[in-house]
Order: structure tokens, then sequence, then C-alpha cells
């Protein structure tokens, strides 16, 4: 069951990363929503490989074609279909290595799960490219929060060692927001950027490559949204993040660092503002019993290293069950960071608008 | 939709923290399962309250009443539904201070939610009582797992400032994991006991309370359970324990750590150990690709300070709007900690034989 | 997974015959509905047995304990699990005969299912008295319904092979339909109660059952509710009537008589009546691909005999695989058709409910 | 939600009459099963249109393109995503009459339901060719299932007046139901099958069309499949057939001549034949209590007159909300019956198999 997600929007995708293509059904979206194509490509422009050398060589136009659910401009309100052929395939590069499983990748894993006969191109399946559908996806939700003023903002908390500032749990600048999506490296402090970029760069040249963490923020979630326990927005955007390869852990608000604290640090005290209720500060990041507080939400995703690297590593070969080593040769990123973004952002974009229309319905869409 | 959880065995979880009680009805058990009443009542005695001053001094019997699906000393196959009374409740501690809302809680994103119609009365639905139940469960997934020689097991990995050792995730010993779950406050260093105990009872006397971390590890979980993207084992088991209160972050294997990481510190390289296909070191958490590899499966949960203390604090009267403050009386516990732990060992319990079933089918379990 | 159900209203029942009890847990009401419980109980009384020669002389109170989920006389909006307890339970009836598969009954599917594990008493699991709760959870969202003018009312269609008119399938009369939940025996052509009664009494005398048809129509539902395909509304109301014992047809509309028509008489042409869209006849039951089209919603299940006969039947003896007979003792409906009714409006009532809520939200209920 | 369905193999169905092209993808089949492409052609081609005087002149090669889940000539376990592409649209046809809803379809739920936007063209996403895909998977489910033993078959059990004989519910031939695959107007008296056609060609020269009713027959399956209440097989099975457009009613076994039957009649009283537990009868159709019982499981669907005839209708224009009349053009299929028989047949091995994994676990492929 790993490719289909939802409540009330619903997505199944599919593909490989050296098969044909990769692709998406969305079914619940309503009928009569005008998408914005160029805000769709810009989104997927922005997981895209191949645009600097910060990135994978791989060059992939990732042109979307929409094969069902939209007609004369707008949804039809049946299952929309995308697709996104697979163009730039070198799949040369993985047969010589089929038998050697990749270190950090899921080879092996696929290998058992699926009985020796997952497409071990690329990753096949669990390729990252899987994730550019859900991109799409995601900026046909968006589009639709945006247009109800909910806003997604991301930055790059960290590359390696080198941090980025926090966000304002509290009075977090829409402006700012707005324009993180603008940025090829969005920060909060872009004195940073040349030093993280020194590090990607770094890590390339030793064909090696580098984890980070990106901070989201969500503006202007109404109060009352989500549940507690099984569906709270911790559970459902949690859930969702895993989905994305190379994430490893997910912290709200303060997350870990609340685990060092006392009660009355933590605790968000109430006040009135502007004739609003809300906390003075937000450790909780936006979020209680699950449900959201009219406050910002927020929330850090820890994203591995790519696994690729081209040093050379131990391995075994799956076949003859003896151990070897590889260097993964091929083209990839030497950190992937920049590039979840809008995927993170995806991902949270569709959990959202999932939580709002159980409670709203789908004629809150238009 | 809160209260429904799983895809192949199916808990519903109801219940008010002073109402009568709390319950549980767990749908897809085969027939034919003895239960082991007495490693229920282990399990529920360790999350039960009022044990020690360490905890709240509430003090509740958590004696649960099987009304349905059991017969004979066997599961039915049918839904069984287990109730747990409530016994020891003071509500007139709630009444007072119903329109204050209590800083860290769900009282105001409940109210809000649900029209203003919650129960609140120590939380009512939102209360951490609401757990007792999920254990009950738990506690017969972790029977039937550790038929199957799967061992779930768990320490207090900070409290607060003071930290234990963490698990060896790549030979982790048995009989530690095993023991773990008869201490009342389990440690790998045991050393570090009193000085956690301190810290606890500490800001018990300031009338405020303090967070902490739990590491729990899983072994013998043989290659090939999960799936990627949306129902990852770090999907599953993260919406399972974003589901429990006060939890605010997870990571899975070096987590956060491997964001600090390169990809030759992070990538676990394979080895062959006693004929089997192992890592050399197991940064992943026993999981790539979202299916395990055959290591142990760790994860570390932040777990926020009791939002109850009774320290005064600002918050707002929901009624009048205005800003008050307030201290919580009643009961609770100064650290939740140690009894969140056979909560998150339920519900990864839970979450494992689901994902597990998905492979085999029912029949796997007997 | 027998008991759970719903995708926007869940419910979860659990319960046997001879047990403690049987139940619901339903999850999703929005907080802040106040319940009226003399609806609920006059629901609850259409179903309850004992009240009259034609039914069981099982007497049953059927009185509904709420044990969560309702506060100051209205819905929390979390989990509401409500309770019946079984008060005349002669389980000694069962015992001797347990080794006896009964005819008709899931006696023999529900021991090879469950592991010879099934509670036999009654029927355990199996019996009718599970859809006392279902009754339940259905005056909930008939009750919402009823505020929003969507009216469901039913009447015998046929029992055994004494036949009553058919409800008019265009102009259907509002107080008709109201008036039908009023009576006992509900008939359009009330001369028909007499013979029909016979019939079951004769049965009765015979230690015989008989079956019959229930028409159920719901009026007032506006157009465009349901889905084409897999969520259609006959797909979603026929898989809830299946769930109810002894149901073994259904057809929408004309149903098996458009089978032997021509497209000329099949197919309902449009006119404008009143203002409004309307169809000169209605043979496809108020749906077509799979929504509502603003016309009565029409449906006919068929009721098997009550297969509980005390005539002798030959059957088998489950322990010892030798054939043998029975005749079963105990009470029984010689005919389950009346009793059925409130059942069918309860299921078909949530099955709305859940639908209407998928396009309007929960907000639409108030 | 209209177009995901299952709970352990899931399928995602999209695409419209004349865009371009319907597609499915399926999930949850595990990796390395070997697909018979011939046999899925076979299928393919029973439903595909403009194969004699008796369907629609559209013809549609109905080539199946795999897009993902398939390498190396079987499949990977991942997403199964496949392809019908459009070739043979003719939507002049249509957009001509865009605003004329015709009597019996969907034009006008459609509009309703999706807000003005749907796919007008041919019936757009509610058009009869949305079951190619369906039985694409299907007739991967029905291989699965052979090779475990377990047949389905279907005849023509009655075209508009002229009705077939049925099948022997008891001791129904092997020999019988594999053949009737073979047929392409498959019948058991197959001295009938002139007369059938005669009537449809009859109402093909009217410009009409007729209904007719399928029956279906499932040898094999192993008792205790199934659940009670909401996972019935009868719940299931009829939620699946009630998906394929033309479909108003279902029974099981006997149906709804159980409703005129007494209990003695109706009852399948057991026996012991050749070893195994086995009843005299098979009124119940092989299902008690929702679970299969070991006897052949059998129903009938009724299937209405195909809705496009070219005789005058009268209608309304939607856009001018007047009265008027239409003549439908276009090709069309004077009866729907024998296209829809391998339909059925692909609903029905989803659902089975769907149903026997959630007991066995995907292992139980292979």
């Amino acid at each position: 069951m790993s490719g289909i997600w939802g409540n009330n929007i619903k997505v199944s995708i599919f593909g490989e990363s050296h098969g044909h293509g990769v692709g998406i059904v969305i079914d619940g979206l309503p009928g009569g929503i005008k998408l914005d194509m160029d805000y769709i490509k810009y989104e997927m422009d922005r997981r895209k490989p191949g645009k600097s050398k910060l990135t994978t060589s791989r060059k992939e136009a990732d042109e979307v074609k929409i094969l069902s659910g939209y007609f004369n401009g707008k949804t039809t309100g049946t299952p929309l279909c995308a697709f996104i052929e697979n163009t730039n395939t070198r799949s040369r590069d993985y047969s010589k290595t089929k038998d050697l499983m990749r270190p950090g990748h899921a080879d092996y894993t696929g290998y058992m799960k699926y009985n020796q006969s997952n497409d071990y191109r690329g990753g096949g399946h669990f390729s990252g490219r899987l994730t550019a559908p859900l991109v799409f996806a995601g900026s046909i939700a968006k589009q639709i929060l945006e247009k109800n003023n909910i806003l997604i903002g991301s930055h790059i908390s960290s590359i390696y060692t080198q941090v980025d500032e926090t966000f304002d749990y509290v009075n977090c600048n829409e402006e700012l927001v707005k324009n993180l999506r603008l940025e090829e490296f969005p920060l909060i402090d872009k004195s940073k950027a040349d030093s993280m970029k020194d590090i990607i760069l770094r890590a390339k040249e030793e064909g090696n490559s580098v984890g980070g963490i990106v901070e989201t923020i969500i503006l202007n979630v109404e109060t009352g949204i989500g549940s507690p326990f099984f569906s709270s927005i911790e559970s459902r955007i949690s859930s969702m993040m895993f989905s994305i390869p190379a994430i490893k852990g997910i912290e709200f608000g303060e997350g870990f660092n609340m685990a060092k604290m006392k009660g009355n640090e933590s605790n968000d005290e109430y006040c009135i503002k502007d004739g609003e209720i809300r906390t003075y500060t937000n450790n909780n990041g936006g979020i209680l019993g699950g449900i959201s507080n009219g406050m910002p939400i927020v929330f850090k995703c820890a994203i591995k290293p790519t696994p690729s690297i081209s040093m050379e590593q131990r391995t075994i070969n799956i076949e003859s069950k003896e151990e070897t080593s590889l260097s993964i040769e091929g083209r990839h990123d030497p950190c992937i960071v920049p590039r979840a973004i809008p995927v993170i952002e995806a991902g949270v974009a569709l959990t959202l608008l999932d939580m709002i229309i159980e409670k709203k319905g789908l004629e809150w869409i238009n």
C-alpha cells in the first residue's frame, strides 16, 4: 500500500526512475478549479534536477502531461492523472552494479520485500524522482491554500554543521515567507549562503555528500483544524514527511528542545492580541492536542546525506552473498536539502488541505 | 476521525478522563488467541498512575473489563471491546477553572474544534488517560510479537538535561531489552537514576514539571516489512507516536545527527555476519526505503514537560475573552516520561503487528 | 475488519447476543449536537424484540447507556460510545446444541473463520442483536437529516407471497413517508395487514418462518450527492444493507425489472417542474452515475426467512463430523421483516450522512 | 473518492471516454508475479467494442501500455500503472448536444456534482469505457485465483424477456464454468442464443436498446473467507458491482426468491459429501454471515438497457433550463450485457483476491 495516501483528497503515485516515467492520480478535487500552470511549473522547477552545480547533472525537463480529470482549463472533479516521462535515463550506469547493494539506499530492502523483482535501475520506485508527481499534486493544494491566505514557507535550517537562523514562531513576517519561495537557496540569514554552498561543493569534490535540516512554517491556519490522537496534525504531517526519501527525523515547534525544558518554560501562555487569542511563545509549534491553535505551525525535518557517493564503500553482492566494495558512478546530488524543500512543502500542503476539507467539506474549495 | 487507527488490526478508542471511563474496540484479531492476562495487567500497571512519588497521586485501579470478543479464555475473532472505568475522579477540581484555558493543554483547541462542547473535565478526551486502553491493545500485540521472538524495549534516554547512554544499535543485547520492561525507571546506565529522580522531585516541589526523551529498540524484525512512501515504517510509527499526548519530536536511528554527517559517515556499509546480511553501523535505525533491513529498529521520542503545573501562569478566560492567570490545582505528574514508556511500546507493537499482517496475513498469528 | 464502517462518520460495532452486551463507537460527529433521546428511544423500540406475537418472546429493554462523547446533553465531538447490556440471556438454550450447525445461520462459517473460537451462544457476534447499536447510531444520523428536511421512510413491500403497493417514485407524499415511521406494521395499502400477519402467525404455529421485502424511499436529497464507480450511492447503500443479517438482494428503482425493459421504457426523460429539473419517471431510483439526481431515492431489500425454525432439520455435528438433525428451541422471530425496517433506515441514514459530509463538511451539521 | 478501491490490493482508476485515454494504478501486488499477457489480452478483447453487429461500431484496439510496476516480465511489487489510449474518438458527436442532458445517463448528475465542469464528451469519466482498466486489473486477479484453482464463470441469464437456464448451485460443473469464458455469447442453454441475439438486433434497428441479467458463479473458494457485517462478501461484491455503470440490482443465491420462501425451504441443510461439509441446497449462494461456506458463490446482476438510444426523447437544455428533445447519434451498444460479463468477472476477482489476502497475506500469492 505504499502509493496511496489521503482521506478526502487521495493520491496514488507510481513510476520508476529509469522506466517510462513517474505519475500520480489525484482523486477528490472538486470540479471547476482553474489550475495556474505557471505556478505548477515554477514548483516543478524548484525540485527539478540539473539546474546548478549544487545538484545532480541529470537534466530532466519534468514536463507534466495531464492524462485525465482536466478539461477546458479546469479540473473536472473526477480523478486527475498526471504523468512525467523519463527522458534522460542512462540505465547502463546501473545494470553493471545491480547485484551490489548500495549502502544507505533501498536496494537491499526492496530486493527482499519484493521477492527479488524490484526495478533496480537508479533506485527504481524508491528514487527521489517519485517526489516529482508529489510536487505536482502539492502545487495544486498550495494554490488552493494560498487563495485562502494560508501560506507555506521553508528555509534551509542547516547544511552539515552550518546553521541558519530560525523562524520567528510568534510573529513571522508574511513577506518573508512569500519570498522564500522565490529563492533557489532559501535562507533567513542570507549571509550563510556562501558557507553552505562551499560545504556542498567541497563534499561534491570529495565524491561525498552532506545532510541538513529544513524548517517549514505555515501561516494563517484557523484554530480547530486537526484531531486528537490518530489524526493529530503531527501524526498526519509526520506520516507524510517520512514518505519523502532521506527524511529521518521531525520535530514540531521546539521539539527535542522541549525535552530539556521545564513546564513553565515550555508552556505557551495565552494572551489577547489585536482581539484574537494568541500565545506569547509558540514552543508547541501551533499545535495543541493535535489541533491548530491559530499560531504559526512550524516543524523541522532532518535530511540525511545523499546515500549516493562515489567514494569507495564496503558492501555485499546479493547474488553471491559475498563481501565486496563499490564506487557509485553516475550523477548524484551532493546535498538533497535544497531540492527537498518544494517536496516538503507539497507534502504539507496536501496534508493540510485534506484536514481542512474534513472540517469544511469540498465546497470550501473554489 | 481521531479515534480510529489501523489497516489490518483496527482500533477505536473512546472515553474521557472524568466521564464513565475509557475504552477501546480492537477489530481484526484472529479467533483463538489465548490472552495472558498477567502480562496485560503488568503492562497496565507500568502505565498506571499513583504508584510512587514520581507520578500523580490520582489512584486508579485501571481494571480492564472485556465487554466483547473474548470467550472461554480466547479471542473470538470478532471485535474485542475493553472498558476501564474511572473510579477516582474529582471533577470539582476542574469545573472551577473551566473557562481558564490551561497553557500547553488542549483546552482551547478542543473548545474551538468541538463547538464549545468538549468535555473540559481533566482534559476530557484529550487526557493522557486515553492511553490506558492503548496499552491494553498494545499488550496483546506485544504478546503476539514476543511469541515470534520480536522484542521491544525502551529506556529513559534523558530527563531534562540528564542523559542516559544509548542502545548499541548494532549488537543490542536481548537480555538487556527484556529486562528493561521489568524496571520501573528503565535505564541503560542505572547510575543515572538518582540524578534523574532528583530532577523530577525538585520540579515537583517547585510546582513545575520536566520533559525528556525515550529511546526504543525493536529486535528480530525480519527484512522486508514496511513499504516505501506513505506506508514507510517511519510514517507508520511516527503517526502512532504523535498520537500520544506530549510527544513533539521523533527521530529514527541517528535522526537529527545524520543532518550533521557526511555520506561516508552516515551510510551503513554491508557485511556478512554469521551468514546473514548485516550492516557495520546502524545510523538508519534498521529502516531503508521505509522497509526493515534486518538490523534493530531504533527511534527516539521527545516528550514535553507535563503542561499541568501549579506555578502561576498567564492565560485567558474563554468566556469573557479577558486576560487573567491561573494556578493548576489537582494531581499531576511532574514528569510523564516513565509512564509514557509502556504507551510508546504499546503503540509501536500495534503498528508493527499491523505491518507484519499486511505481508503475512492473519494466519501468521497463532 | 467486520466491525468498522464509514469515511467521515465512522462506526465500530461490537458485542455478542449472549455476552455482556452490544455496543458501538461513533467517531466523527461534530461537537454540540443536542440528541433527542425520545427520538432515539422510539427508534430503538421499533427494533426491540418481545413487543407482540409477531416477534420473538425474548424481552430486552434495549436501554442505551452512553459511555463517552456526550456531555451536558450534547455531543462532545469526540468518539461517542454507546452500550446496551444483555439482560435476558438464556445461554443454556444454546450450549446443548453448540456442535450442531444450524442451517441458514453463521454457526459453521463463524466456526471456520475464527479458528473454532467464535462465541456460539445465540449466534454470538453474528446475531441480529448487533443491529441494535446500529439503530442507535442511525437514529442520530436520521435526526440530523430530518433537521435538513431529508426524510426516510419504509414499508413492508411483501411478506411471503402477499404484496403491498409500491411507493410513487415520482410524487411520493411527504406525509405518507413521515407516518410510516409511526406504524408498527407499516404498509401503503393497510388492507394487506391482516393477510400478512396471518401468514406470519401461521408460520409461527408450524415452527417455521417467512421472508419478505422492504421498500425504502428517501426524499429531498439534493442533486449531486454520491460519486461514480466505487463510491456510488448504490455501492455505498448496498454495502451497508448487506451488513444487515438476512438481506440477500437489493435493487434500486425498478432494479431487476429494468433488465426486462427497453431503453425507451427505462430511461427517465427530463422535464421542468415548478422550476426544478425533474424526470417524468424514476426507474433509476433517483441515482444516475452513482449520484443523486434530485428525485426520490428508492430501493428494495430482500430478506430471507429467519433461519431459526423449530421444525426438524438435517445438519452435521461439527465435532464428530457426523450427519444428524436438530430442532431449534428458544425464542425466535417467525418473520424478521418488520423489525428489519428500523435497521435498514438506520443504515441508510448513516450512509447518506457520510456522503453528504464528504461534499459539505462537518460544518453542514448543526 | 470515486476512483479508489480496495483494502489490500488497491486500485485507482482514471480517464475519460474522449480524452487522452483511461487507466488504472494497482497497488499492493507482490513482486515477482509473471503476467500472462495473452490471458490479459483475451479478457480485454472480451470487453472490447466493435467486435460484432451486437455491439457499438466504435473500434478501439484497447491496447494496454504498462507505465510502471512491471520489469523483466514480472511485477515489481510497487504500483503498477496501465494506460489505454483513446484512438477512435469522435468528439464532435458530443459537443453539439453538450447542453442536452441524455436521459438515463450521468450528464445531469455529473454536471451538478462537479460544478458544471465535467468532461461531457461521450459521458466523460462516467463512460463504460472506464471499465476497460478494471478488466485489466481483474484479469491479473483472475490469473492469480485460477492458479489456486478458484474459477469464475458467468452466463447471460436473460436478455429482455428471454431467459437462460440457471447454474446448478450445488454441483456446478467445472468444465462448464471454464468454457463459458471462451464463448462470445455465453449461455448454459445455447439454444437460446438466436432468440436473444434477435431481440438485440431488433432493438438496434428500432434505435432502441434492451437490458438483461448476468449470473456469475465462483467455484472452490475455501470456507472462512469474508466477514460479518460491513465487510461481508455480499457487501464487498455488491459495492464493486454497483461501481459498474448500468447495474441496478444484485442478489445472492436465491436472493429475491428467498423473500417468497418459508424457512424450511430457504435454509440449506448440512450434509457430509466426500468427507467434506456441504449443504444439500445452496439458496444462500455460498455465503452465511457474510462468510464463504465452501459451496459455490453465486449472484445475479440486473443490467439496465443502454441509455444511449437514437429514438427521440424528451429532455431539458441545462443552460437555458428549457424543455426540448434529442435523438442521440453516435455509436452505441444496443445491449451492454455481453460486454458487461468480463467486467463483472474482473470486479469480483479483485474483490475476492482482496478478501483472501486479508486472511492469508500477500505471501499466499505466488
